[in-house]
């Protein structure tokens, strides 16, 4: 069966395979879930059916604690029921995901996993959320990109309706349920397909009903609590065999090879990673490049994490497996090591000739894991006693835990396209980004990727959009640090960021610019210049604020600028892209007149033809730095905001935080 | 330094080793816990003083959220507060619980755990609910009865406050919050003289505050928010030593030998049993008997959970050990294994030559766990391959995980007197027992203990008081099953329960009843007079209605039964007993008057002289039980209903709740 190709996040993908399974879905919105329920909420306005011909009745509580209480409420009432959340939120549905688990209700909890406010809030993505409930008995089910969000949530609703066991199905909270990406998108008639009518009968049967009364929710003394807690034993037992008939299905209808572990890498691999999630993809584009270089490693990704078949994942593993390295996204402190650590250990509990385990933590509050940070892994796994409970993607230098770094790799497949564009929160930077990803994936057979990374002050700040565009599926689930085409859309940035150190030697620069080519060599700060200079970069200006506003579009740039990013970064023929640009102006503008259609259609010619390639003088390959101006500010101040506000945050070592380890500031940091 | 001895139940413990260190308490009630946040609030309002000469301030707020949320905000002013709770109260605090671990807060919860709601409620003891706290970044400490909680309460208390990780103190839900025992109680001296108060003062100091004002709160992006939180490992990882320096200040204080990990039994013990909580003194009592005839048997008792040192683990298990079962007292449906399983794998991955690790599930909802369940256990280990994922005290006959009974032992030590009553909810023989225990408890060197076994409906319903008293510490925290004493306050029992199957051969028992010797015969079930008969038992009958009547106490029987019982079972010479009892009564109504003194003072005059002995005839030998009417009831009502009533409930096997594994009962049973 060949499905229909959408461009969308995950958060869509998550709510377009729910949808049609769904009766009810209680929600209480938090970041980065809502999308979720947006859209849930927004089909089912617009009179959209799930499998049994209703529209989902969508119900907003006054919290997570509510929606947890309707969903169990709900269930129990006989409704396929669902709900979207994350983080605190989902920790407040703990009490009540026992009780759904304990009465085997089929509830779905669709997660875009986030981090727990600990010593600070985050709101960005790790797997404490969803840890933080693998004791209550729900199923849990881990998909590492939107087209899996997609495909496995077909899996989980199955599989709870037919096992009588509630899942959590989670994905990476902004990697994936942010990320955009072109995916195989499901046909309601193949759900439909799979789906057993009968389980779905037998479920509405068993439910509260004044026809046929039955008493639940009773307390149980200690003389029969134990036994009648055992009695569940057969369905959680089943489960995994049940998971992967479905996955069978699956993978029949649409030829993937899901199953409850899946191996990538060498056959004959002795190193082997096991993960779960958005990292999943960046250690197999890892894998793939340092295979390709003679090397025999391998990653065995936990799709089921709950109930975990220690029998599938025996068999799943090679081995030859000598030494392997667990990551975990997510922290416990005090534990010997976190969860799918201590569980991998527990699988290999007396088994002759186990392998060398060790543990690691990474990606914790979105913190970007790199292909060079995977390789800093497998390097370890060389050793002969490989250092353990380490981390990566940071700098320990108080517990010194963390791996170094050994060699900076660039792993994107060949062919590959990454562009990354420099903008201020709301300047139309990102929606015109994601004008172009859906324009190249809807329009062409390309691969298409876009993320975008915002602070979380959301408007106002900085933001960097990340595309990348490829003939092979896009599995760099990471920043670019690597860029073929990089856009500055505020000319102020020239002074505050690095942005042209993530160039690759001949690649594309441009600048939207007030000054004229005559000025760049007093305005541009030294190490920009030379760095241009030196790596035979294409630098190109272009004035979008002059030509918007002798457009009438007053400070509206993004259209311009977009159509020189098409001109410049050449990924389709540029008179293709100027046709879709336009096509999708009048999409978005038809209704405002035509006036409106032909000021943006203007812009996109002006776009097209105003980019100017700027003469890089020889000169500029001795530019020198300027000496950074020493401010007399508090310590706090230079050894934490300056760097952060450089967007050099990332390379702060640990030591940064002795005596702060309680996570407070000083005040007085926005004088 | 000799410390006072007082009768008291684990709850008070708990208060009263806490209540020193706090300056403000914030609550929300909920079973088992609430005893300790009652006697902190009433002992405040009597005037006591904490350690730094206040009294504590007690806050009842709108729920366990609400007391999380005043909890942590109590500490981030500076005020060193604790709370108490258990079970879902528990689950509610969670989210708090990472932002107090995260800003490093002192905070200490006294929780007598309990079960978590799941197929049905439960009120009663398990670890489900600190299990599902143990990745929140708090330390998790056990305490495995009374005298421990005190003992080990402050130890929490101090490591809180010296090493900035806040605890969890716990201990077992009702049997040990609730058992009634003598144990030695901390003076406030002893405890000052332990405290580190600067480090009292750099938490006051730290703390939020007008006159310094630092930022706390904060939220963090993911350049930096991995850093931060790795700061804090220092702390996690100099925990282990700082409890053991505290355990070693209170050792050296009191003669104890408290570790993180304790080892019991024989040095050169092949087969060990891992565990935590209150079976932990069961398991030293069957390891004391099983030893004493030759079997080399022993415990590793966990008391710092959380941070788990597997140094400290490892150094102070025996190497001799070969085979080990850990035992949880909780279930995560899904998962390899429960917590502590998958920790002591942990805790050996690795390892050359590691034991064999088999891993079992105990004492649900408070099931009780007696010494011939813990031989089982050993038993097990003894088999080349171990059963594995196992259950005890119960019967699986549907995943077959149940390990048999071998044998039925009774390891209560030489000396040891067991007296077992029953009474109707509410007819004074609790509070009787309660009076006998504290009559023995304080004027004799022995040692004592009671439990109360009531089912959830607390008042109305039956319970049954088991007492203990003997010359050696009494480590049997199990239910009596073989009794020296057994009364029967009800007569109407005789009818409805197996009250004599307990008796041991030559025992005695009393039955409060209006019948005369004479209509025994006709009125007593056969099997109840064969077993007299046939084991030698020594029965006497008393009428404490009819004497209650007469001397004008109305339906109060509990002092004639509390001195007949003085009387029969001889634990101190009866002279003695009646002076206590007398002063007892003194004491309780001397305010309302020398008649009602009187009355009551005759009541135990009464009933030492009153109770009769019954000769027993020869013909009772061969008395048969009459055949059970069959009743045409439905077959929820004979599989379940009908055995629950009997109280023969804890014998009904796992099989009896197939088709209700969801926790549902058919309705109009009451009918």
């Amino acid at each position: 069966m060949a499905r229909a190709k959408k461009t969308m996040d995950g958060n869509t993908a998550a709510a377009w395979v729910s949808y049609p399974f769904s009766e009810v879905a209680a929600i209480f919105p938090i970041t980065p879930s809502s999308v979720m329920a947006e859209l849930t909420d927004e089909w089912a306005a617009n009179g959209k059916k799930n499998l049994f011909g209703q529209e989902v009745k969508v119900v907003e509580m006054q919290s997570e604690g509510g929606a947890a209480g309707a969903l169990h409420g709900s269930l129990a009432s006989g409704a396929l029921t669902t709900t979207y959340t994350a983080s605190q939120g989902l920790l407040l549905m703990i009490p009540n995901l026992y009780k759904i688990a304990g009465e085997m209700l089929p509830a779905v909890l669709n997660v875009s996993a986030r981090a727990i406010s600990t010593h600070a809030l985050s709101i960005f993505g790790d797997h404490s959320d969803v840890m933080a409930c693998r004791q209550t008995g729900f199923a849990l089910l881990c998909s590492n990109d939107a087209q899996e969000v997609m495909d496995l949530g077909a899996v989980a609703h199955l599989s709870a309706i037919k096992g009588r066991v509630p899942f959590i199905h989670f994905f990476d909270g902004f990697r994936t349920s942010h990320e955009i990406s072109k995916i195989e998108v499901w046909d309601d008639e193949d759900l439909r397909d799979m789906l057993d009518f009968d389980a779905v009968d037998a479920f509405r049967k068993s439910s509260m009903n004044p026809e046929r009364p039955i008493l639940r929710g009773t307390a149980q003394n200690p003389d029969i609590f134990f036994q009648a807690s055992e009695a569940s034993n057969r369905f959680y037992m089943a489960l995994p065999a049940l998971v992967q008939e479905y996955m069978d299905k699956v993978n029949a209808k649409i030829g993937t090879n899901y199953k409850l572990f899946n191996y990538y890498g060498a056959p004959d691999a002795e190193r082997v990673i096991i993960a779960m999630g958005s990292v999943c993809d960046t250690i197999e584009e890892t894998i793939d490049y340092l295979n390709a270089r003679g090397e025999k490693v391998g990653l065995l990704k936990v799709r089921l994490y709950r109930p975990f078949s220690v029998e599938h994942f025996l068999k799943e593993l090679p081995a030859s497996a000598k030494k392997i390295a667990v990551l975990d996204r997510t922290k416990e402190p005090g534990s010997i090591g976190e969860p799918l650590y201590l569980d991998v250990c527990a699988a290999f509990a007396g088994k002759k000739d186990a392998p060398v385990i060790v543990n690691g933590r990474y990606g914790l509050g979105s913190k970007d894991t790199i292909p060079s940070h995977i390789l800093s892994v497998y390097e370890n796994l060389k050793a002969d006693a490989p250092k353990a409970n380490f981390t990566i993607s940071i700098v320990d230098d108080v517990t010194n835990l963390s791996l170094p770094v050994t060699e900076d790799i660039d792993t994107a497949p060949e062919g590959t396209i990454s562009c990354k564009f420099w903008g201020l929160g709301s300047d139309g930077t990102v929606g015109a980004n994601k004008n172009s990803i859906k324009i190249i994936g809807d329009n062409t057979d390309m691969y298409a990727q876009a993320y975008f990374s915002y602070d979380s002050k959301k408007s106002g700040g900085i933001t960097t959009s990340h595309l990348r565009f490829g003939k092979k599926p896009i599995k760099s689930t990471y920043l670019i640090d690597k860029a073929d085409f990089v856009a500055c859309h505020n000319q102020s940035y020239v002074y505050k960021y690095d942005m042209i150190g993530d160039i690759k030697p001949g690649g594309t620069f441009l600048l939207n610019t007030v000054w004229k080519e005559s000025e760049l060599d007093e305005k541009l700060p030294g190490e920009m210049k030379a760095y241009i200079a030196n790596n035979n970069i294409n630098f190109y200006i272009v004035d979008g604020i002059e030509i918007a506003r002798e457009l009438g579009l007053g400070n509206r740039i993004n259209m311009v600028l977009q159509a020189a990013f098409f001109k410049l970064a050449n990924i389709i023929p540029i008179d293709d892209a100027v046709k879709y640009m336009k096509a999708a102006v009048e999409k978005t503008y038809g209704a405002k007149g035509d006036k409106v259609v032909k000021m943006n259609c203007d812009a996109i010619d002006r776009g097209v033809s105003s980019a100017k390639k700027v003469n890089v003088p020889e000169s500029w390959k001795n530019a020198k730095a300027e000496a950074p101006v020493k401010k007399d500010v508090p310590e706090f101040i230079e050894k934490i905001l300056i760097p952060i506000n450089s967007l050099k945050g990332d390379k702060l070592p640990v030591s940064t935080f002795m005596g702060r380890e309680d996570g407070h500031l000083a005040m007085g940091s926005s004088a």
